[in-house]
């Protein structure tokens, strides 16, 4: 395993394999997920967009997971985590909750003070839901029938501190 | 008094002269209403904006007001009101409620369901979150410390029906 934050060309399509890997995104969201990779390869740092990719190094094409994440604009400290994603292949093995804290390490030493993540209130997400809950992240809000009717959009949300980091505390 | 969707290109001029003229918004704000209206001259309705404005015929690089809105991404029906705002020489008057009413209006004709309406919770923001108070929208969430520290972020909400516009009803 190996982490890397530094973007490469090969990753908008890396990214468009692992998250369609996964089955739980819908075409329109694999869409946004390379729009993100893609904007940050053309502007740079300017996209506001970081990533923090696990792979390894003798399959540079391939991902096993990854994270993207960043500074909401018009905020002082709060970032929000807009993807996590897994590999089939290598999830059940806590490589979610490595990503999470190390992003969020990351994120802390660039700024961040409150990290959010959005997710869905549908049945589908409930494993999504969980995975924050675990992560300490705690319910800041729900919108009743946002994405549509019956799907409520949940807003997590995390205070970071300096400790939040395991990989390398 | 006149309105008016479709975008000139002296809008831009227009906007920021009047968002400067409220006194009320951030220079970082202010370049935030120019930038929604140079990507939507640009991109056309691709940006995703839409705009109402109220001008005077014979006065055409003068706003009275307009408000900026829009189908949040990803979501089926949902809209947000990215901006509203009103020229000091044209407040209390009703006007917000005008365009507040027949950005509502087109909305819910062009498939809007929920009109969403982010605000501060900072003490400069009270008669913002007057104004939806009495435009009938109700405090969906609070984001506490969102944007700062001891400042929150309010989300409104207002459910719509066919009936929410009344300069055409």
């Amino acid at each position: 395993m190996h982490w890397r934050t530094a973007l490469r060309a090969s990753d908008a399509a890396a990214v468009l394999s692992l998250v369609r890997d996964t089955g739980f995104f819908s075409a329109a969201e694999e869409q946004v997920a390379v729009e993100l990779v893609d904007e940050t390869l053309s502007r740079g740092r300017d996209s506001g967009y970081e990533f923090l990719f696990a792979d390894m190094p003798d399959q540079p094409g391939k991902l096993q997971g990854y994270t993207c994440y960043g500074l909401i604009p018009a905020t002082e400290s709060s970032f929000d985590l807009y993807w996590i994603a897994v590999s089939p292949a290598h999830q059940g093995r806590g490589l979610g909750a490595e990503l999470m804290r190390e992003s969020e390490r990351l994120a802390y030493a660039a700024g961040a003070r409150k990290m959010y993540a959005d997710t869905s209130g549908r049945e589908q997400y409930a494993p999504t839901r969980a995975f924050y809950e675990r992560m300490g992240y705690t319910k800041a809000a729900v919108l009743k029938d946002f994405f549509a009717p019956a799907d409520d959009k949940v807003i997590y949300a995390r205070r970071l501190g300096p400790a939040v980091g395991f990989l390398q505390p």
